[in-house]
């Protein structure tokens, strides 16, 4: 049986705190942005993220560990007769189960939410050198139509 | 006196939802996607957006008219430290007083707001065909390293 059919996707909780700092981590353009040995920031912001009704994190959940995750922000726009909008940032699977459908199934359950929530655009940004990322939202339905500029304060 | 003196940035008042809309329409990639006729759904968003704390919505305002405006969308996020990052939306400056510094006053006054509220990153997307607002932001310190994508539902 593929890993993906044993796949959970469910809503991130407290305890999943210390699993998601590793899975940002785990990743070659962010580990040294991260830190696992002070997890208290990341306390502080998943005490925040909970009370935002407009602020999601899913996560996938294989036998109990947290494999994937990915957060979801709504927002109401002016543009666009007031349209409903879901931007997805934090993107993160395991890079142990890479290239075996986790993706899909955490984007695609995000797209869900997304209708649910009676989104009309799902937006996201990825880092140009992810030529992978960009190849597999490609596949999902997303267009590499913007820039997406960034400033660091 | 250069007009972007007389400009006053004030944060959006229900007053100027049709402004708000004419300005959004007041532009060749978007004026399809609006509609000045029906405003409804316009005030609908207003009345959304006014109570999320994590959205703002600033105006340029000249001599009382509407000018210029940006959303704002306020995040915590769980990656790099659990950072605050600022979203932002529907910049949009009258066609007729383009190219006076309006677009800079408005970008520099939503970099102060990001600040004030502790934000490390601002970012934001624009249609890669419109190459004067990319060369616009590149000057005020954005960089272009991500892909924008974009799926609508």
């Amino acid at each position: 049986m593929a890993i993906k059919d044993d796949i959970v996707v469910r809503v991130a909780q407290r305890r999943d705190v210390p699993e998601m700092v590793a899975l940002l981590q785990d990743d070659v353009l962010s580990t040294s942005r991260e830190d696992t040995a002070d997890l208290q920031p990341y306390y502080d912001a998943w005490d925040e993220i909970i009370l935002d009704p407009n602020a999601e994190i899913l996560v996938l959940d294989l036998d109990g560990r947290v494999v994937g995750m990915a957060q979801l922000n709504y927002s109401r726009q002016m543009g666009r007769k007031g349209q409903r909008r879901c931007t997805i940032e934090a993107v993160r699977i395991s890079q142990a189960l890479r290239s075996q459908g986790l993706g899909a199934v955490l984007i695609e359950n995000s797209l869900d939410l997304a209708r649910a929530r009676g989104c009309d655009t799902v937006q996201l940004t990825t880092d140009k050198r992810r030529t992978d990322a960009q190849r597999f939202y490609q596949r999902l339905g997303f267009a590499a139509s913007h820039e997406g500029m960034k400033l660091y304060l």
